[in-house]
């Protein structure tokens, strides 16, 4: 079987099934002593095109993606380590841009490795620490599901800069400078059952909570804050398509009335997500 | 300027004079309370061949290359985190066994990421504690330097595979398979003012030793262990060209007749290696 049969999410419970990965139980590493990390690797081509990103743009990008699984687990971080594969004929001018785009998300860069490579691939593990990971296994029927903020965004930016429609910036920048929900993540950790960031759709990140914690998540589509604009740029459901590194949370109704989040789902006796949303998945 | 030309070591001082990293004053980052991490990427083409390797062999070196420098910070290695780039058209069996390799070296794998990407790219955090980290500013006049054991038998092995000559099985395995010096690294730790472990050829370590402590470093070539038959396969100073993950510590002159490892060289007033050998820049 290939990778792009068995998918990215075929080949970690391969992993898992085999032992040959273990400790994965939340959105990172559980380390001990309250110490998580958490590793994202961006590659040119998959996960961005240099013609539609700064390189600046780029360095922010791949540290908030590491920063958002961090705040899934409650984490307050600490620093970032980069592994840099960068083309042998690029500017030290770019690379420089890279990183001053990886500090302005306000986590130190700690250190790394850098590499020539065929292609650019940017690999960051962000350290930190939590007081209370919720992980993704612990959800129970009853539980609500809330969401920290509008979904679609950063696909429709995709298609706006994908398409060159002018007049789209909001979405652009939805695209080229996620969110980071490292407060609302602490917050929510202290309540929630279960928590993921929507990084892959919301319909896969809630499966993932439907699946370690044995439940059914219910999805209430109508409620579901949408970033604004969506349906000038296209008929498309951007909103299912993820890379909008807003938090799920899955925690009593009584919590989730309090926190202040859009309620956008339950969870019930069963398993799966409906409605079925699909999902993103690098290999296939 | 480009990569090319600035290098690794060019791109890596840019960036500290810049305080866009910060902290790596050792063979890793230093996360204070003991705790250390250090990321290394081996990239297709520019550090591994897949025709020269077994995906089981690629793994355990991955690991073994991010172990090695833990061992020159005296760490006790805790987890590993695995991010990976794969070809979609990987087959799942072959990245099964990258990870048993991985999982070979003896430390557990934390969690990672995993993604499709235009070449193979493994980038490996190692997470570890350490009760006391040498550095490589600490070495002073007067010391004397170590090793943990015979060079030149990596680069040896990786000319063997690349001219096709039989019979050096030996060399093959030292380029395939690095030796984990975890244990001396932390013996060597209790009293080393500074280690490394020789990763870029001895020359390039030790000028970083001899650049961070400030001093001249002054190797004693003739003592310097080789690994067997590097004549045999050919007339190059293969000891000088690296990967063979040995460490190398400057101590005082009583520690290191103690210690029992063979002394390759001296620590004097001045800056600078004599002689002068060279070293390994991805970039270059």
């Amino acid at each position: 079987m290939k990778l792009s049969e068995a998918g990215e999410l075929g080949l970690l419970r391969e992993l898992e099934r085999l032992q040959l990965v273990s400790g994965q139980d939340a959105e990172g590493a559980l380390l001990g002593e309250g110490r998580v990390a958490t590793t994202d690797v961006l590659t040119e081509g998959v996960h961005f095109r240099l013609d539609w990103t700064s390189y600046r743009d780029l360095g922010f990008k791949c540290a908030a993606v590491n920063l958002s699984d961090l705040a899934a687990m409650g984490a307050e971080p600490e620093g970032l380590l980069v592994g840099l594969g960068a083309l042998g004929g690029a500017r030290l001018a770019d690379v420089v841009e890279l990183y001053e785009g990886l500090n302005e998300a306000g986590v130190p860069v700690l250190g790394g490795d850098s590499t020539k490579s065929p292609s650019w691939t940017i690999a960051v593990t962000a350290l930190g620490k939590s007081d209370r990971v919720p992980g993704r296994a612990g959800a129970v029927p009853g539980d609500a599901l809330v969401v920290t903020g509008p979904l679609g965004g950063s696909a429709a930016g995709r298609y706006v800069l994908e398409h060159g429609l002018p007049g789209f910036d909001e979405l652009v920048l939805a695209h080229r400078r996620p969110p980071l929900r490292l407060e609302e993540g602490k917050r929510l950790a202290r309540v929630a059952h279960a928590m993921v960031d929507v990084s892959d759709g919301i319909g896969a990140d809630a499966g993932r909570i439907a699946e370690r914690s044995g439940c059914k998540v219910v999805l209430d589509v109508g409620r579901i804050p949408l970033a604004p604009r969506l349906r000038e740029v296209a008929a498309i459901p951007f909103w299912t398509h993820g890379e909008d590194y807003e938090l799920l949370a899955a925690l009593t109704p009584e919590d989730a009335a309090a926190c202040g989040f859009p309620i956008v789902g339950r969870c019930e006796e069963g398993s799966g997500v409906e409605p079925d949303l699909g999902g993103w998945d690098s290999f296939r």
